[in-house]
C-alpha cells in the first residue's frame, strides 16, 4: 500500500510499504478514507534526524473496516469508523477513570510498531476499546467534521473540559491554529462567557469569532499580557486554553491567568521544566492541568452533535489534497498557507 | 514591646520596638496571646542575608483587641481573635472567589511594613476582613488548636481541598512536618479512603497515623515512588499533597500521582523551575495546583468543628515556650526536636 514516511526535517514522502495485517485478535484493518495532518506533525518535519528507514506519519484517521482479528466484537467489517489518536482498550482502570491515553494497553499512531493514518491502510489495536462507529448513510458532507473529533476538536475540549470551562467563566485561548480555533468553540459549548482568543492571522482569528471569540488579542508577551488584563478588567481570565506548546505561550499563559485560575495545556510541551514557582502559578494559586487529549473518552457524547449540525469543527479543513500530495499538505500547512489540510487516501 | 527580629541565618532575637500603631482606619491593634514558629520561618532561619536592623518574624498568632482604627465595624475592644498569616479585604473580587491571599488590598505579615506575630502586639490590616473573633468563654485548652487555623492546619486543608480530595480517594502526603499532619487530618475529614504519609520521622508519623494516615513510607526517592505504586495497586494516588516544598518533594510528587491526578502543593516552593513536560505532568493528564493557603476563606467552617472537639489540630504542638525563649524556640524546630512550638508572649 502507499503510506506517508518522514525522513528528516521537510523530507516527507509517499512510499509503497507492506499493508498492515492482523498481530493481536483484538486487532482491526481499516482501508483509511479520511486523514489530515496535524499541527504536531510539524514539530518532526523541523527537527527530525535523518531516518533512512522513514518514519510513518499520521494519527488522525475515518476510514472503512476491512478485517477483523478473533476477539473484536462491537465491529461489523464495512462499518465506517473514527479512530482516535491514541487506542486504549475501554476496560483498565485509567480507561475506565477516562484517562484513555494512559491505557495499560493503549498507545499512540504514528511509531513504527503501530503504523500511521496518512497511508491507506491501518492496523487498528483493541478496535473495540478504540474504534468509534458513524451511523451508516450517514452524509459525506459530515465526514470533516466527523474526523475532527479523531483529535483536533476534541483537543480543544479536552483543554477547556480540564480547564473547568462552565457558564460565566472569562476565557483566554493562546494559539489560533486548529487546536486553539477547536478549543474557542468548545469553550463556547461549555458556555464561557468571554473567550479572548490570542493570535495574529486574521484569517484564522475571524474563524474563530465565528466559533465564540468574543475578543482577539494579537498582541503577545508583555503587550499581550497587559491587553487581555485590560478586558478582563485587570483580574485576568479564570481559564486559560493553552494550544500552542512553546515556551512563550506558557508564559503568557500564567502572565493573563487570574489568581485562583486554571491554564490548560493541550499544546505538546516542546521543554520540560518551566516556571511554576511562587512568581508564576503558586504564588497565585494557579492550577496547571491538560495533556494529550483522552479523545476517546469525549467521543461517543460529541458524535451526535456533528450528527445534528449543533457544532461544525470541520470548518478548520481549508485544504484539501490527495495522499500523493502529502508533501504539499506539510508545506501548506508549515508555511501557514493552509490552517489545516485534508487528505484522501 | 518585646518582638522578634531576625538579624541573619541562625541568629534571631527578642528585641525592645516600637509599639504598632493604628495607620489605616481600617487597622485594629491586638495584644498576642498566642503565636508560634512556622516551618516556612526556618527558611530564612538558614540563608536570610545579614539585616541589621533585623526581619519581624512570625505570623500566626491569637490576640485580643487593644484598639480600632474608626472604620472598624465588625470588632469590639476586648475580643478575643485569630489573625491568619495573610490579611485580606474581605470584599474584593479575588476575596469573593475565595482567594482571599491574592486580595486586592491585602498582603503577607513578617515584612518590616506589616508586622509580625511573634510579639506583644500586632497591627492587622483590614481588620473587619481579616480577623475572626473566637467566642468568649472559649476554653483555654482549645486556644493551641484555634491558633492552628491562622495557618498551619487550614494550609494542610487547603491543600486537601485544592487537591479535589473527596471520599473514595486515594491520597498521598509528602512531609511529616506539622503541615503535612495537617494536611493528613484535613484530608480524613474530607472522607479520603487510603492516606499514605511519607515521612521518616516516627514521632511524627505515629501522630499521622493518629490523624488518618492508613500507611506510612519512610522510603524517598526511587524507592518511595515504587512502594507508593505498590499501594496503589501499581496506579498511583488521585492525589498528592506536597507539604514541603523542596525539588525532591515535586519530583516524588509527580512520580507517585495516578493519570489524571491532582499534586496540590503548599510547601512554598524553594524552586522557580520545575519539570512540567511529557515526562512529568504532561504526558499523563496530571494536575499541579496550590499556593499560599487561603485560609480566611476557610475560617469559620473551621472554627466549630474545633469548638465542637471535632478536630484537635494543636496536637501538632509539642513544646510551649515563652517569648523571650523564641531563639530556643528556632532551635528546636531547626534540629526537628520539636514539632511545632507554641510561643506566649
Amino acid at each position: 500500500m502507499r503510506a506517508t514516511l518522514m525522513y528528516g526535517a521537510g523530507d516527507v514522502r509517499v512510499a509503497e510499504v507492506a499493508d498492515p495485517t492482523i498481530v493481536e485478535p483484538t486487532d482491526a484493518i481499516i482501508r483509511v478514507t479520511h486523514a489530515c495532518v496535524c499541527g504536531s506533525d510539524l514539530h518532526p518535519y523541523h527537527d527530525l534526524e535523518a531516518t533512512p528507514e522513514g518514519r510513518p506519519m499520521g494519527h488522525e484517521a475515518i476510514g472503512v473496516v476491512e478485517e477483523l482479528g478473533a476477539d473484536v466484537t462491537t465491529l461489523s467489517v464495512g462499518d465506517t469508523v473514527i479512530v482516535p489518536f491514541a487506542f486504549s482498550d475501554g476496560t483498565c482502570a485509567f480507561c475506565r477513570d477516562g484517562i484513555t491515553t494512559s491505557c495499560v494497553h493503549g498507545g499512540f499512531f504514528d511509531a513504527l510498531e503501530t503504523g500511521a493514518t496518512q497511508a491507506e491502510r491501518l492496523r487498528v489495536p483493541q478496535a473495540d476499546g478504540t474504534a468509534v462507529v458513524i451511523p451508516a448513510g450517514t452524509d459525506e458532507s459530515l465526514m470533516p467534521s466527523l474526523l475532527t473529533l479523531s483529535d483536533v476538536y476534541l483537543t480543544g475540549h479536552h483543554a477547556a473540559v480540564r480547564g473547568g470551562v462552565e457558564a460565566g467563566r472569562s476565557v483566554v485561548v493562546i494559539g489560533d491554529g486548529a487546536v486553539g480555533l477547536s478549543a474557542v468553540l468548545a469553550a463556547k459549548q461549555l458556555g464561557a462567557e468571554t473567550i479572548i482568543l490570542m493570535g495574529r492571522h486574521a484569517s484564522r482569528t475571524d474563524l474563530g469569532r465565528e466559533f465564540g471569540a468574543t475578543h482577539v488579542v494579537a498582541e503577545r508577551g508583555e503587550e499581550g499580557i497587559a491587553k487581555v488584563l485590560e478586558l478582563t478588567g485587570g483580574e485576568g481570565a479564570h481559564v486559560v486554553l493553552e494550544a500552542v506548546g512553546h515556551m512563550p505561550a506558557y508564559e503568557q499563559a500564567y502572565g493573563v491567568v487570574r489568581p485562583g485560575g486554571t491554564i490548560s495545556r493541550v499544546g505538546v510541551p516542546q521543554y520540560e521544566e518551566a516556571p511554576v514557582g511562587f512568581a508564576s502559578l503558586f504564588g497565585k494559586n494557579a492550577t496547571l492541568t491538560g495533556g494529550p487529549a483522552t479523545v476517546r473518552a469525549y467521543l461517543e457524547q460529541a458524535l451526535p452533535l456533528v450528527l445534528d449540525g449543533t457544532i461544525e469543527p470541520g470548518r478548520v479543513f481549508d485544504r484539501e489534497l490527495p495522499l500523493d500530495e502529502i508533501a504539499e499538505a506539510y508545506r501548506l500547512m508549515d508555511s501557514r498557507e493552509a490552517l489545516k489540510v485534508l487528505i484522501r487516501p
